[in-house]
This record gives C-alpha cells, structure tokens and sequence, in this order.
C-alpha cells in the first residue's frame, strides 16, 4: 500500500493516484439483488408495473416515518419541486424566494414553473435562509418561499415559518438531504405546506432515482395526485386556470420495490455514514486550517451523518479548489459543494455575503457504501500532507502553473 | 360462455359483463421475467443504475431501427416534448402550434415549456395537422411547430416541413405511436429536427416508463444529452440565456433493460398486433354505421397496428357516448379517442371543424397483449346487437335517462 511520506508521493506530482477505482459522494446503497429481484417478480406476476401495491406501501411507510398524512411519490424530487411551485403560483407570474446557497437545479426547476428565483442570503451556521433575509426579499409578486433543510441543520424552520405567516405565502422545504432527521424532536417531513425528499442512487434511501413529497395538507396531496398521472382528461392548461399542468410524473413498482427494500436496511446505513463521519473527525482534528463541518445539535436531534463537508480555512496557503484538486488527483470523485452560489450564475448583480463566503470555502468528501474507513484513512494521510507542507506545496503548484 | 342474443343479454340493461378482468387499450408487452432479471442483476453486478452500457445499447439499437444518427433516451416522452419546446423556445415566451385533434397533455407540456398552444385543424383521412391550416396559423410569435403522427397515418409530413421551411420554424414529431412505421419507404424518426416515442407500458415498446428522441441533428443531440442529466454546473437559467434549462430526466439502467427485452419481439408484436387488427376488421366489416378506421397506405408503408378505432357513424341511432358506454359497461376500459378536442377545453373560442367532427366519433377498442382473439369475437358480438336494434337501444336507454 501506499504510504505518504514526500511531496513526490501525491498525484499532483505525478505519482500514481491512491484510487484506481473512484471514491464517490454519493451514499449508493444497494440491497440484496435477490430481494429486491423477488420483489419485482412480485409486480410482473401482478401484471401491474405502475400504480400498485409497492409504490402504496412505501408511501404509507414513508409516511409512518415523517409521521405525516400523506406522502405522494414522484418520479423525482425535482418534478415533485416543480409541481409544488407550480401549484403554488397558480399559473401566476411571480417570485420565489430560495437561498442562494443550494442546489444548482432549484433555479432550473423554478422557470420550468415559471417562476423567477429571487436569492436569498442564509445563516452562516445553519447554511439555511435566513428569515430576517426573507422577510426583507417579500416583494409584491412574491409566489412562495422555497427553503432547504442542509444535512448538517434542517435550518431556522420555525423563524423562517413565522415570515411566511406574516405575508400569507406558502413555505415549501427541498429536504432531499433531510430522511431521518428531525427538528425539535420532530421527523422532517411536515413542516410549511410541504417537503420534497429524494430516492436518487446517491441519496440516503435508494429507489434507482425516484422522490416524494410529505405533507399534512389533504387538498394539497389530493392536488399532487392528480397532477402526477399525466394531464385530466378534463380541465384545461389555461394559466389562468386553478387546475394544475400535469405531468407523467409517477413513482412506477420497479423504483418503488428498490427503495423499499433499501428502507429495511435505513438504520444499518446511518450507523455506517455515523462511523465513517466519525472517522473523518478522528482524521481532520488535529489538522490545522481544515475542518469536518459539525452536524448542529447532534445528540439532541437525529442525524443521518449523509455528508462529510471539509472546510478549508483561509489560513491554509492552499486554496479550497488546490486542495480540491490534489484530492480529485488522488482518484476522488468530488465536487466543491454550492458553488459557484446561484446568485453569481445570473445576469443580476446581489450582494449576499454570507453565501459568497460559504461558497468558496468547502470540499465534499467522499462518502456513501463505496467508501472504506481504510479509505478515509489515505484520504486523511493527503489531508495531513497538504496541512503541514501547505505553502510548499503552493509554491510548486505555481511554478507549474497549476 | 355467454352469447349475446337479447337486449337484456347487455351489460348497460343488467346483465353480467362480458370480462370479469377488463380489457385494456395499451400494449402491455412483458418480456420473460428471468431474461429482464438476469439482464437486470447485470446492472446491479456492474453497480452501474443509470447512464450504463444497457441505455447506450438501447440507443444505439433505436438509431439503427429510425436510421437517424441520434438517440436519446429520457425517462418519458412528455418530458422529452417540454425540453424539446424549451429549446426551441430559447426561453422566449411564444405560441406553439399543435393539432387541435390529439393527446391532451400536450398543451400541458406547452405550458411547462412556457409557450401558448396554438390549436390548428387537421386533415380527415389522416387527423394531422393541415399544412394549409398551419400556413394560415402561424404568426409573429411563433416559435415552433409541433406535429403528430398519429398510428393510422404519420400525416402530411413533406407539407408540414415546407411550411416550417418556408417560415424558418423548427418543426417537430411527437411519434409516441410510430414506432416501425414508415413515411415514404423511411422509419419514422428522422423528419423534421427531432420525434419523440414513448417506452410507457401500453406503448408498443415496453420500457415500464421511458421515452426518446431522435434527430440526425449533432448538436440537438448533444444539447438534449446535457439537459437531461441535471442542470448544469455552469450556465445559469436565465430566460434570455441559450442555455437550455436542466432537468433529471434520463432513462436509467432498469427501464432501458426492460426495453431492450421487449425490443428482441418487436416484430412478434405487430404480427399479434395485425392479426387482431384483422379479426377486428372482419367483426366490423357487416356492421352498418360501425367502422373501423384504416390504416393509410397499409401495403406500401409499414404500419404497427398499435390501436383499434372505431367510427362511429351518424347514421346509428346511437351515440358516439352510447356506444362506448355500452362497451364499458362489458368489462372493456376503454375511452373516446381525442375528444374533447383541445381547442374545446380553453377559454377561447376557435373554429377548427375538423377537429369537431373526428373528436365526436370515435371509440378505441381494446388492444394489446391481454386482448384475445376469442375476446375480439365476444365484442364483436356486442357490436352487432348495437348495429343491429340500434333504436330499440337508444329508446330504452332514453327512458333510463341514460
């Protein structure tokens, strides 16, 4: 194996990378293919491959979990997100506020409604919307509120519900990060009007691809039900219209049989993410200028340990993407995370610092089944390289251009 | 077995359907469990879900079979429509037009994509768009043509081009039942700047769900591939932008197996296809009133015999509506066919008479896999007593109220 020793040993200079076989970020889990071959089998043997009893049982189970009335299964979370706006604005022009920290897609998803985002800036702990930020962004074609649960805090839920109130506008969560955890002792899942969770290969609960919506409200599940399973025979696609646009949006038994029977196995899953978190924490203490980002009240709130965020602190002499690139040359397959910030990819000029600052500081690890604590280990040997040998490494990687 | 010989020997005057189990109007081909298993276990061995080898396959496969230079698959065909519209829209907003005689989510899909519908008449003989009417339809803004190729006949399709030509509009094809057909001795496939055929479950090709487009235009092609795989990590999602706006919307691993099965007994599926087609036709061919709608230019052009339709005629004393209420009433989940008509389910008012007349007679007779022979024989026992004492049926169903 491998041993770091000398600059010489990291693939930034040439050397062989530690992974021939790329270390991904996302949490792939996958069950017994026999299982899940059996269960499938279930639904050809029914003749009904959509529209069945798995897809029902994993609602009602999900459901269970998020302690919610409904859960509406999607063909994924960012058409669940687009029908909810959609929904939302009526066919109406309008804004909708999101942070301007978060998922490139949320800006896409809102103009396939639309709408147009209008970003907003968040909290330097919790990464989530800020409410005095929010109440100071409600405009007059104000549409909604759509907020994120991160994985390490679900956010200001209750501040950020408390401005919705105050303007009368619906408040939806994208809580794909969210399964498992909880806020004020509560599951996510029934907060504001809705929140859409995800069931892609890479997020905690794998369905192959795949989401859904929790929500308390009846008409609102009623609403996403119809909308999913292709446009009404009846009602037109007149904006003006209260009905909604449909979608061929449904969840069919083949992606509904994976994520059920990868549920089972939910709990083993979160104490393997807890034990690898921990491990990084193990790995990145006594490393000076790089930082595990802390899952905020751990201990009195459930986790799901689903992400491991570095943070690289100006003191280091190497840059976040220099460090992002020496670990992306080691065999790595990660990405920065949130950036470059929403507000930076528009024509519109906006100041939101506190984004602008997150957005440049943090790298994704690699986590998920793929990952072994002997991996973290290596990981943590180029981590504590480029912590102590920092400035030489920077100089080397100026001369060289790079 | 039941032989139909009085009036009360109806299912609409009391009397025990005709089919315990219903009999549908989709395809529904199931390929041999094991072999979709086993090809399925591939997927799970190569931990491989999504963007693998069995969709590229699959693509390629489809390409040969269009003769275009491209295929790409997307999870369905309503969204490969939307992000057809979107890029030719270039995020302008703009009229579309589009048959006033077809599927009733394509205005849906119109508004997702941020366009009007623009409803125009379609020829009798082959329900497509008129290029005459299509001449006179399109305006200042308008942004594209959007044409059907229905499964009785891909429709005027070298008229339609010359009028986008002339008007230098983007002209596409939603063939979701064109599959193994040809126009002028070519698969259908290659017309226009794009088509887009469904893999939905009651399609001829069975991927659960799914759907793809074809073109022979490169950069199409390869706009379409980006936008379907989440939105991108540079490119904003202004409106003005020519970055098309992203979507999760490919095809993974598990529907493009199905389909690849389903793919090997394609042409085993138009045979069972012609020969019900055929008995239907026989079944009809007495009947006074009663009609079956011909496939155009069976013989010099292939056809898939994809649906059963049948006319209704004026000169039955009953309805359209009665008709198909008396075979529902059978056990056959049936539905009228285009009706009502799109330009009928706005708030404005357009004259599109055509459009009127064929969205007032039709009835699609079941099909598919789960439709026999000696089912085709029962319904064409029903036919016959509606053909026949057409009068004394609508006298008592009058008195019924119904």
């Amino acid at each position: 194996m491998k041993r770091l020793s000398s600059l010489d040993d990291l693939a930034i200079f040439g050397a062989r990378r530690l992974f021939a076989t790329p270390r991904p970020i996302g949490q792939l889990d996958v069950p017994d293919p026999d299982t899940y071959l059996a269960l499938l089998r279930t639904a050809f043997e029914a003749r009904c491959l959509t529209g069945g009893d798995i897809v029902r049982t994993l609602e009602a189970r999900l459901a269970e979990r998020h302690r919610t009335r409904h859960c509406v299964a999607v063909a994924n979370a960012g058409l669940g997100l687009m029908m909810l706006m959609r929904i939302f604005s009526r066919g109406r022009a309008g804004e909708i506020i999101m942070p301007g920290f978060t998922f490139r897609g949320l800006p896409h998803f809102a103009r396939w409604a639309g709408l147009t985002p209008r970003y907003c800036d968040v909290r330097p702990d919790t990464h989530g919307l800020d409410p005095g930020e929010v109440e100071a962004s409600v405009g007059p074609t104000t549409v909604a509120i759509l907020a994120v649960c991160n994985a390490n805090s679900p956010g200001d839920i209750d501040g950020l519900c408390a401005v919705a109130a105050a303007h009368g506008l619906p408040i939806f969560f994208d809580s794909v990060y969210g399964l498992a955890a909880t806020y004020r002792g509560r599951p996510l899942g029934g907060y504001g009007q809705a929140e859409v969770f995800s069931l892609h290969a890479t997020k905690l609960l794998n369905g192959f691809e795949g989401g859904y919506i929790t929500t308390d409200d009846d008409g609102l599940a009623e609403t996403l039900r119809r909308q999913r399973q292709f446009p009404p025979r009846a009602g037109c696609a007149d904006p003006a219209d209260a009905h909604p646009l449909g979608l061929n949006a449904m969840l069919n038994e083949m992606h509904g049989a994976m994520a059920l029977c990868c549920l089972d196995g939910l709990g083993a899953v979160i104490e393997r993410n807890r034990t690898r978190y921990r491990a990084y924490e193990r790995v990145c203490a006594p490393l000076p200028g790089l930082d595990l980002l802390p899952y905020l009240d751990e201990g009195c709130e459930a986790r799901n340990y689903c992400m491991a965020i570095l943070s690289v602190d100006n003191s280091l002499p190497l840059s976040r993407d220099q460090v992002l690139g020496a670990l992306r040359a080691e065999g790595c397959a990660i990405n920065s995370y949130y950036s470059p910030p929403l507000h930076r990819t528009g024509s519109a000029s906006l100041s939101l610092p506190v984004t602008d600052e997150l957005a440049a500081r943090f790298v994704q690890l690699p986590v998920g089944e793929r990952v072994s604590l002997e991996d973290i280990a290596r990981i943590g040997e180029v981590l504590s390289l480029l912590a102590a040998r920092g400035e030489e490494i920077a100089a080397r990687l100026d001369e060289a251009g790079q």
